[in-house]
């Protein structure tokens, strides 16, 4: 389980991978193995969630981070490599950091 | 404050939204108007968290909704178009449709 919250100051990466719907689950299975045996070890890694599209072509990793320092010591790691660099031979990338602007709840939970 | 799990069902909805820096400010805003007057109000709207690109080309939208019937109810309702219309004309609109399929955490806290 992971909450978000615009008050956290989180640094948040939403990674757009775009595949075609025969490779996606190969893909789904990359990205939790890159995150499983090394991403989530890291310091300041806070969580992050898998996403899978319905139509197949894409799969989205949402992910917190406690600051961008952090962040980019993980890049700089070779151990989650074997699994991005095989996972880019199938899939586009477009990586986005971001912050946190707003956040909206139903009507009467306003946050 | 949202709650990302994978155990919920819901659909996710991430909208990532390509922008020139200078206009980025203005989508934000755009986008929370037509949330806060009109799609927060909608049955089945779960939560929605809007962010900001650090480096000022992005805006990306990540919502939750109960079902896809509810979010295509809510994209047929013109009341939102005004500021979504405004907002695809400083933005180009990549939308996606999404189940989550796994979530992380850090080491001691495997879910």
């Amino acid at each position: 389980m992971t909450t978000i919250s615009k008050d956290a100051k989180l640094v948040i990466l939403i990674n757009v991978f775009t595949v075609e719907p025969t490779n996606q689950q190969r893909l789904v299975g990359l990205l939790a193995r890159a995150t499983n045996t090394s991403v989530r070890h890291a310091p300041g890694f806070i969580s992050s969630t898998l996403h899978r599209s319905l139509d197949g072509t894409k799969v989205t990793m949402y992910a917190q981070w406690r600051n961008v320092e952090d962040y980019e010591a993980m890049r700089r790691n070779p151990a989650p490599a074997p699994y991005l660099q095989e996972a880019l031979t199938i899939a586009k990338f477009e990586p986005g950091m971001y912050e946190v602007v707003d956040s909206f709840q139903p009507d009467s939970k306003d946050s």
